[in-house]
């Protein structure tokens, strides 16, 4: 007996790579349902091999179903998770429409499967770039305390969605072929230049991205008091988000004791080779689970600091896998005998 | 009376760059001669509209002229600039040979013009990275001191040369076309991806270019105790580094404080209107001469600390722009009467 699920933005990038994981790690699916916009009625996606209606949303579509993961975006989920949870479905909601709620855990299994105990109904999945860092940045803080954090990001067009992913590809074509970057889902010209603005800007001159880096960062530490300053900068990569990460720890911690620390981390691979050129790309990451870790060495900055890079391929442990590990703790009927080890 | 001066290395990036900005600035240029490498043996290149020969370096090359830029490297420099000093003209170095040498005045003229004149016969140019940075942090500097610095660079494939350009450009193409991307330049594929790799790895973990960011910055701010960490990071730009910035002052300074510094700060161009889309990026500041100075705001990993984004060509200001400003400060007849006025 497998487990029943709706997916909420199915035809989205996040929507899209969910299916994959699902197919991935053989999740025991016995019914699923795939939701959309209007714009979708009609068509169809595929499924492990199968083709599935695309559906609209409607009173009564998740019930009976064990779990419903949401991608549409925070509008459509301030809607459909509280039907989710009337319907008696646990909403694993992709979008930032819940997250600083302090009454709903907001998880990534390696960090905090512990809260997962504590949903009523619903759970949220973090920010792509605070999920990324969260990885490389948890078990430090569990060995050594983490007390301040500067970090800058590399963020891949895809983290704005597929029509993002496809403006990019377009404008580079043209700018090649020396024709004018005409921006329409960046406000400006992202093929061959870079970005240093991710969400809507607020008030303080911070956008709300490096907001969310950092309330996401301490919610999902439990450390209220840790400093994070973010600088979250959109490049010309189509996969893969990549981070520049200078802390200060409470205890002394050698780049040695760091990546020994990382090796026995579940989600993360240390590629810290200089000599040979080893450290990750955003190439490297692309379609791979793990977090990947290198360049660690000393911040002298700090009397304790330690700087390293980390890159995550965002679509999955950024987004859409994270949300399957979910399932996977919090519905166990979702976890295959045959499927890879859980973390 | 103009003056007359040698280019080395005219046919790269930066030596071409010069003869830009020797034209644009309307410098009074007597007699020039230009010099390449065995390659470009019979060639020529232009100069305000003439041909002028390539010639290769023989004794008595520079003997009669006033100054000798040179951006051939550091090998050809570790030569020819003693060669230089012992035939009379003023070696204007753009390579790394001499720039840590403590009796070789290391300038950017906006921030340490008055160390000219203390030049035996050669004065350095400063590495790009850092020359970017320093138009934002000296008057940071001067006004409110600086204590800390954490940078993290986006850097264009052009400040490693006219072929890493060619390599992205031809790599990009084999990308949207489906074939793969062979690196031969850069050590990984750039179309598409981002390198934390500029400059040799050294044994604690570092690039050189993070060790000459640290360096050249405490050099020219005359700050020998300054802390400063670096992640340089090379990005598919084709021209102009962007630089995440974040430090920590002396004294307290808002946001708006140090956009009023920067606005009058010669060299410097305030773009910091988030609500408008106002921030520089790296196709804003292509051939211009200032530093872009945006995304100004608090910083909360420190108590009086401050974070922006500064973007700049990097084959102007951190090159060739910053060796014809050298000239112009340190002989004094290369100054048009009708050149923008000298910063």
């Amino acid at each position: 007996m497998g487990v029943s699920i709706a997916v909420v933005g199915a035809t989205g990038a996040v929507g899209q790579e969910i299916l994959r994981v699902l197919e991935q790690r053989r999740t025991p699916v016995d019914r699923i349902r795939l939701f959309a916009s209007e714009k979708s009625r009609g068509g169809e996606t595929t499924f492990r091999g199968e083709r599935v209606p695309l559906e609209m949303l409607a009173p009564g579509s998740f019930r009976g179903f064990d779990a419903v993961l949401l991608s549409a975006g925070a509008t459509v989920s301030r809607t459909a998770v509280p039907q989710a949870i009337s319907e008696g479905a646990l909403a694993i909601d992709n979008s930032s429409a819940f997250r600083e709620d302090p009454d709903v855990p907001l998880v990534v299994p390696e960090v905090n499967a512990h809260r997962l105990g504590e949903a009523h109904g619903i759970v949220a999945n973090p920010n792509c770039t605070a999920a990324i860092l969260l990885m490389a940045l948890a078990p430090l803080h569990r060995a050594f305390g983490v007390k301040r954090v500067i970090v800058a990001s590399y963020q891949a067009v895809s983290g704005k969605g597929a029509r993002a992913m496809a403006e990019c590809e377009a404008q580079t074509r043209d700018v090649l072929a020396g024709r004018p970057a005409v921006p329409s889902v960046f406000p400006k010209p992202i093929a061959f230049n870079v970005l240093p603005h991710v969400d809507l800007f607020e008030s303080d001159g911070r956008t709300r991205e490096e907001i969310k880096v950092e309330r996401e960062t301490r919610k999902i530490l439990e450390h209220p008091t840790l400093a994070l300053d973010a600088t979250c900068v959109r490049v010309p990569v189509l996969r893969c988000h990549s981070e520049a990460v200078t802390v200060e720890l409470e205890r002394p911690c050698s780049p040695e004791e760091a990546r020994d620390l990382w090796r026995r981390s579940p989600g993360v691979t240390v590629v810290d080779e200089p000599a040979r050129n080893g450290y990750p790309t955003p190439l490297d990451a692309e379609g791979g689970d793990d977090v990947l870790v290198g360049r660690v060495r000393r911040a002298t900055v700090f009397e304790r600091g330690l700087s390293f890079w980390c890159v995550g391929d965002q679509l999955r442990k950024g987004a859409a896998l994270n949300a399957v590990q979910i399932l996977e703790h919090a519905i166990p009927k979702s976890v295959a005998a045959a499927s890879p080890a859980i973390r």
